[in-house]
């Protein structure tokens, strides 16, 4: 079956980048290796928006949200966390690990996120080394205001302002230096278009003192190991060389479209997606969606496991479906990285498809004639 | 400059296994990538010659080093850390990144390990609870005795035999479950023909049982989590899809071959590589050479680092130089993974050219002719 991969991770990898990973594969103590390196940190600065270097491990993102607690903070440190989905608990769950006391802000899932709040907290507690939230909780679809937050945090020079930006970074706006993020934490297999197996981390120097006197132990995640290797255009470890040569292509071709481009692209892409939900009746799930990620609650009576089911098995379009206490009452359709606008019109058919044979009730073709009517100024 | 590698890692990848991870991504949590995931678990058991599950990390081997100490030890805890090389240290620097109490045993770089010296500081030292070693020390070619020492630790209830075998596992014999190996590392870019980006870990029970008492902080290598994952062919959190897809493919070549098969071959390379060494007045440094990686010392008023440069700059072959103290002494030639025997005629070429360039004397075209003569039978 021919099959379109619109999953909010790993999304679709550009053939030119799946050549690139298919050369014969380089040794990473030698020049030519470095001259990627070299490029590479150049384009990350470019696509983090900051002059710092933008740290790169062979891990899952994940490994960078965990070096982002490690090379932070001390045991017994406080932290705040957002929670409002899978991945706000996981920093939550980091914490705990590591003797860090998180102070929970509990958001129900999909609610958006007031700023206010989190300074209320941070008031409230006295020595909070760090706030740790999502630039788009994954799990809901849900986008939160890192802006704001940030430069409230700014106010704070005992509180590091810490960003998993994993569904964010290369979807829309998030310019660390501009907006004072501490560490912005990316994954290779979301907007930049790669398989899984790479995070990054841009670091502030306000992070960067922070690490001076940071106690947590950590071996593979040293970043201070990791920032002098970088420097020359080598790794702390042995690198995922592979991915760092597709990468090279990736963010050449991020650059070659320019972010502002990329950004709106991913927009518009969403909002067709939004729009053509509504036009069969759907409800989008989170109160400000972020463009990386449509969840689309299922109708009543439908089940949201058998849509994102049937999109796969039958109709060859791999969502997500939704995740513990979303199981069942949402579906997913990612917009972030190699997609267009024939991807939407493509997904939305295929839910047309879906949706008919599961017993909804709504008029074929009224989802995708709005999804093109949506597309047609991109 | 067509190029020829033959490093201690990475290694040449095939290209069935280059165009294998060149297709389209899949996504991980559906069917299609658990049915692979559960292919590789059964041939990784073949591969670790055990019954247990192998625990596969999207990380360098690194990363399962640093799980072995994180997931079975706590604070305080002693070990005993077999350095002779640049990846012995790297455990006792793990040990101490943790806070764990490393007791070193130090041995002059190539010397070879007694295992009676392995057990005389087990008995000196009260509550040590692991034993940490390679398989081969990678820096210096050296091959340590593992069957031995493991051996002798299986009559210590209290303590585990943990190897690093990321330059052992599909080099040579090192059956998990024979053998009372109570953790063994591996690492994708060695003899499994992959790229750098997963590390692996086959745990005893003994080990499962450490593990249940073990109080150091973990979360990214959470091995438990891990484990509960597998046993449902997922992992704990996105996995490095591409090369575990790449990985089907060369643990199906491995098991085509034979692991008995595939010893033999690269003992014979190596052994090869070896004699032709000797051919030409060269020295092999390891008192006993692993059939991995072969150092050659640089002979008299000949520098390592340029033998290693110019076999890489002018002559196309990548080989690998010394590390740390063995810098500018040694050049290191690999014959693991996908080698047969052109590469090390090609090499033994390359290195003839080479010491010619660099001023050596020696009478060209031995080496070559021992090459070929020692692997007449291969």
């Amino acid at each position: 079956m021919k099959r379109y991969l619109l999953a909010p991770g790993p999304t679709a990898i550009p053939p030119e980048v799946l050549l690139k990973m298919a050369e014969p594969i380089l040794h990473h103590r030698n020049p030519l290796f470095e001259e990627i390196v070299a490029e590479v940190r150049e384009n990350l600065k470019y696509l983090f928006a900051t002059k710092k270097e933008v740290l790169i491990f062979a891990s899952s993102g994940t490994g960078a949200m965990e070096g982002a607690v490690t090379n932070m903070l001390s045991p017994g440190d406080k932290a705040i966390c957002i929670r409002s989905g899978k991945f706000g608990e996981r920093w939550a769950n980091i914490c705990k690990a590591y003797g860090v006391e998180a102070i929970n802000i509990d958001l129900p899932w999909g609610d958006d996120l007031d700023p206010a709040l989190v300074e209320k907290t941070l008031k409230a507690n006295s020595g909070v080394k760090a706030v740790y939230m999502q630039a788009t909780e994954t799990s809901t679809g849900a986008m939160f205001p890192v802006k704001e937050v940030a430069a409230m945090i700014k106010n704070y020079p005992e509180t590091l302002m810490v960003v998993d930006g994993i569904t964010g970074v290369g979807v829309f706006e998030l310019p660390q230096d501009a907006w004072n993020i501490d560490i912005l934490v990316a994954g290779s297999q979301k907007a930049l278009m790669l398989p899984p197996g790479l995070a990054f981390a841009g670091v502030s120097d306000k992070a960067w003192a922070f690490n001076k006197t940071a106690k947590l132990p950590r071996f593979y995640f040293n970043w201070a190991k990791e920032l002098t290797n970088l420097e020359k255009n080598q790794t702390n470890f042995t690198p995922a060389i592979s991915l760092i040569g597709g990468l090279r292509e990736s963010l050449g071709m991020i650059k070659t479209e320019g972010l502002e481009n990329v950004y709106k692209r991913i927009d518009g892409l969403a909002y067709a997606t939004r729009e053509a939900a509504k036009a069969l009746g759907l409800k989008v799930f989170a109160k400000t969606p972020s463009p990386a990620v449509t969840a689309i609650m299922a109708p009543e009576g439908v089940d949201g496991q058998a849509i994102y089911k049937t999109l796969w098995k039958k109709y060859g379009v791999t969502g997500a479906g939704g995740q513990d206490q979303l199981k069942g009452k949402i579906f997913r359709l990612a917009t972030l990285g190699y997609a267009d606008k024939y991807d939407v019109i493509t997904a939305i058919a295929a839910l047309e498809f879906t949706l008919r044979d599961l017993g909804y009730k709504f008029e074929m073709g009224k989802g995708v004639a709005k999804a093109v009517d949506s597309l047609k100024d991109l």
